[in-house]
């Protein structure tokens, strides 16, 4: 094992530890509730949720059990997030009872591998001589990147071993099946996640065989002839979902319709596009693959500069869970599903170890304080999967177009996939606050914190203190281990329309110091220094890029990271009645009362007065409007005090 | 014959001709473009259309041919639309050659019944032994209604009774099949036809069994236990569609949930549920049954006052073609089916029959001058299936949420029921005009006409006169055999905001002569008696109720009858960066050169800056506003001028 720690401290340049009052209660609430109540719902025994079956898969995979499969083809995957967490979680505080549920779920992965390595409970169980027949429909591989990513989070956290050497002789298997050699095959999943599992055994292990293997998925992608099109053709155009035949195939829901590094607009199914982008900038940065990292940066571009929800959602429609086009953000049909949003932050992370460009840091934070927060209820035990910014309840249930849209969170899917990603995502949030890039440590995230690194060659501990969301202070104290040069830097959120940075009690320029969105701070540093930023935590109003159709003559309230919207619950109904004055100014209080405390936000506006509309359904008569106080409270807390409208983008009009 | 010339003489007690160059102009490209047009379309000889196989399937199920059946299980009812349309023109004007090949289709129509009388090519051809087992979807009950609807129609303008005599067998078998007596079906269509065919049938042959089958069908459905649920059942839940099992129905979606007198909102299919309130009216009319009555006037109410759009659509969804609920009338994933609003003016017509109240024929107005009309492109041989209130077209064709929706009027459809019903519309639009209540004549439509009837047992002759829509002024000539007390009715549009009548040169009061939207004048008339009405047509603006959010903040224009909307072939894009001044007035111009001339009509308002905008896809700063003169022209004319940005409803701005 001295190869994998060695690699383990070259990846792994620092270690940080949460130490937050706002997300820390969200990490115990995954700790407490979400990862028991997970481990419940795996093994179907949450009465209000619907079965998962997917223990019981492994269990008659394992032969422990006899029985049929249950459950959607990547239904494995549930555990492997749930396990996932569970190292995450056990990083984090170690706890027996938790170690020894998952060391025994890990027994019965492990049972379930076949002798040649294979681990897949569907085709050991319902399909044995289908394997890798169809990889467009099937999740084969996306299972087993989910168990390779379990695997190395628990390897990480507790030092066993077992799952990991599992999922190596699964990896060794697919590199025997998969590659560019003659006799193996030439394709890859149809949903992409191996890629960027690949990349995290290689740097857990430092084998390059896993790297070259993930690089030859991405290549391999999108040639011609186009390998899932010849699969469809092969299986009689039939597909896994209907168990009937399709008339027409589009690899472009998969990213498969050109070579990745040709590729230079978000399309198709939006978890599986941030999936791949997330793996293709972990090898343009191993690799130093210019075209490759050109790819992501043209991608990132469209995706977050034309394709993304003010709230950090992707994905515009619900059929195919896809990207739409350009500009095409509808408010109410819209998907915005949260793992695509977890997705878009990995693929940030991913950016920021590339280029510390704040850029992805914003976008980053605007995920995970909106979309990804917003997706789970404040007992942990219901999710979104759908994150609207325009619910009017009664169409959820009455328009079929609505009908993925729901006004409140849900418990337990049946498609499961959204709930352990919000716990992965949480559990790990300490992956996500700091990068390093040379000699300097760079601060995408304010969320209270201890970080250990190593600064050109100097032992460095950070601390890091604020109570942000709700206010825009934030407090760094630097203590290298002897005084010495190197970097801190600090982003300047593209939302702050200023900011102060004073370095023991000096101010400092932010003209001359802000590099690509980082005020990066250079200079000799001596232990208990202290920085101290201030962002200006006030509400205001963010418009949207006229060619954004939906948001026309729109305004949406944010106040730091996170997105505002109204609730039926303070304004009434129908929401749409609503005018904000353009010019209104803001009030804002904390409410401890509310859904465990935040700021509300306070403006002037009108309302329709319904009571004076004297017409039928048309009229020539316009009713008339009277002055109203518009309550807006964070977007994240909605759909937590009953069913009832909400709306994130408000008209404006003049007072 | 006798008893046939009777019934006629009593069930159409005034006979009128369309004189108007507004409507002539369409009639004729009815006549002369859209019959011939569908005639080679029904052969499949127009080459950018999809084939329709129609007539072929006749002819193999006559015997003259060999082959497969192909198109839709109710692909008759097509020939069976064309040849009513073909009824109504040769009414308007007889035309041998076109009689002569009617006669031919009609030849092999007859060819194609069964000895038994049944007549249907779909089960002739591909299931012979499953007739009558599958009413939810197979059509054949819908297929011989609009067989009857034709055969009436060809025999009242030729006497030509071989259709006639077809249908009153094929009537016959289904009596037969179909009844309250033991052993006969307790069943009905899945796609209501049959109700209203039936009593056109009863007017036309004074069969009172005919009337009953009718009155079977509406009193029969809803029933429990339910009839299509049982038959669904029966055939082991499998649908027609796909050939596949299907885990639920709802006969809601066929106005099935409830006994029709239950019923009080219009739900499901949109097209099934106006062809049945239209029999539903039939029935109450002709059997005083005022349970009926009370349901029709409901189901009114609630779907024109509820869910209808202005431009006189009604379904909300293009899933399954229906009604959703009330207020939601989205303007950009509408459905708002041609036929829907056809068979919505069916019903108003009715309802004006049953009842002199000028709301009904307000609603028919509006259907019949936005939707229907806007439906048909300017050469006849483009139609829209769909007719949205708002398009982006790159949405259409990138975002699956809105693939139903087109931004240019297509050809033939695979499933081409609304051609057909636009043409045997319009080609009887002369029986929409009138309708008489005891000694009275209401004129429903400004229309320029003839019309013959009887009031108080004096044959009267009116003919009125108009350059409608374009002015407001209508004058109507009266002209009894002898001097003698009747009365003229003049509906006061509800759009209008005034009006003036002057009979023979006198002013009358309105407040006093207005009932139920009707200016009935009751006096002495003396051949040439001069009736001047002057509505006031000016463009002006109209507002939703504050319930319908998708228009909230919006106005609409409208200028006498007509739905007004932005295309930006006249302002530009994005047409959402475009508002409307409140008080801006209005100017007007009638614009020759535009589409066969219209009045196009110019306000003020502002339209977003785009070039100011300098922001990414989120900004704090607002993009500039720049004054804008908006551009609006009729909406039936849109999207004739290629494909491009329409939006009905605008956004109002303080100036």
């Amino acid at each position: 094992m001295n190869k994998i720690s060695e690699n383990q401290q070259t990846a792994g340049n620092l270690s940080a530890a949460v130490r937050d009052d706002f997300w820390g209660r969200y990490i115990r609430l995954v700790q407490e509730v979400v990862i028991p109540y997970q481990y419940e719902a795996l093994y179907d025994r949450v009465p209000e949720a619907e079965p998962s079956h997917a223990m019981a898969n492994f269990e008659i995979a394992a032969g422990r059990k006899t029985g049929e499969f249950h459950g959607f083809v990547f239904q494995d995957s549930d555990v492997a997030k749930w396990l996932e967490a569970v190292g995450y979680s056990l990083h984090l505080k170690r706890d027996p009872g938790l170690e020894a549920r998952a060391d025994a779920v890990i027994d019965l992965v492990a049972a379930a591998q076949q002798p040649d390595g294979y681990l897949n409970t569907y085709f050991t169980i319902k399909e044995p001589g289908k394997r890798w027949t169809n990889l467009q429909d099937c999740h084969e591989l996306y299972c087993a990147g989910h168990f390779i990513e379990a695997a190395v989070a628990y390897y990480e956290a507790t030092g066993k071993d077992k799952l990991l050497n599992t999922m190596r002789r699964m990896a060794d298997h697919i590199d025997s099946i998969f590659g560019p050699e003659e006799g193996k095959l030439k394709g890859y999943d149809g949903h992409q996640e191996i890629e960027l599992a690949l990349v995290k055994l290689y740097r857990l292990t430092g084998e390059e065989k896993y790297l070259k293997l993930s690089s030859f998925f991405i290549d391999q992608r999108g040639q011609e002839p186009n390998f899932l099109r010849q699969e469809w053709e092969a299986r009689g155009r039939v597909t896994h979902w209907s168990g009937t035949q399709t008339n027409s195939m589009d690899p472009s829901y998969n990213q498969a319709h050109l070579p990745v590094r040709e590729q230079s607009e978000a399309v198709g199914h939006a978890v599986r596009a941030v999936y791949m982008y997330t793996a293709m900038a972990d090898l343009a940065a191993l690799t130093k693959d210019s075209a490759l990292r050109d790819a992501c940066v043209r991608l990132w571009d469209n995706m977050t500069g034309k394709q993304m929800y003010i709230t950090g959602g992707i994905g515009s429609t619900h059929q195919g869970e896809a990207f739409t086009f350009d500009y095409d953000l509808p408010n109410d049909t819209v998907y915005a599903e949260t793992c695509a949003s977890i997705g878009l932050i990995f693929f940030a992370r991913r950016m920021l170890e590339l280029e510390p460009d704040a850029r992805y840091a914003d976008v980053m934070e605007r995920a995970l304080y909106n979309n990804v927060l917003g997706s789970m209820a404040q007992d942990g035990k219901h999710y979104f999967y759908v994150n609207p910014l325009e619910v009017w309840p009664q169409a959820c249930t009455c328009n079929p177009d609505k009908h993925h849209v729901k006004s409140e969170r849900q418990g337990w899917f049946g498609c499961a996939c959204c709930p352990p990603n919000v716990a992965r995502l949480l559990t790990s949030m300490n992956q996500y606050i700091y990068t390093v890039h040379g000699d300097t440590l760079y601060t995408n995230l304010y969320i209270g914190s201890e970080v250990n690194t190593t600064l050109g060659g100097t032992a460095v501990a950070v601390s890091q203190q604020s109570n942000y969301p709700w206010e825009g202070t934030v407090t760094l104290q630097v203590n290298p281990g002897e005084a010495a040069e190197f970097g801190i830097a600090l982003r300047i959120p593209s939302w702050s329309s200023s900011a102060e940075i004073r370095v023991g009690g000096e101010t400092l320029s932010l003209d001359e110091s802000v590099q690509q969105g980082y005020c990066v701070i250079r200079r000799v540093w001596n232990a208990g220094d202290t920085i101290e930023l201030k962002l200006p935590m006030e509400a205001h109003r963010v418009y949207a890029h006229p060619e954004l159709r939906a948001d026309a003559g729109k305004t949406a309230i944010q106040r730091g990271p996170l997105v505002y919207c109204l609730e039926a619950a303070d304004n009434g109904t129908p929401l749409n009645s609503i005018a904000l004055h353009e010019s209104a100014p803001f009030t804002e209080h904390f409410e401890d009362s509310l859904l465990g405390g935040a700021v509300v936000v306070k403006g002037q506006g009108s309302r329709i007065e319904q009571a004076g509309w004297s017409g039928g359904l048309y009229s020539r008569a316009k009713a008339p409007v009277e002055a109203a106080t518009i309550t807006a409270i964070p977007y994240y807390l909605w759909g937590n005090r009953g069913s009832g409208e909400m709306k994130v983008w408000i008209p404006e009009s003049k007072a």
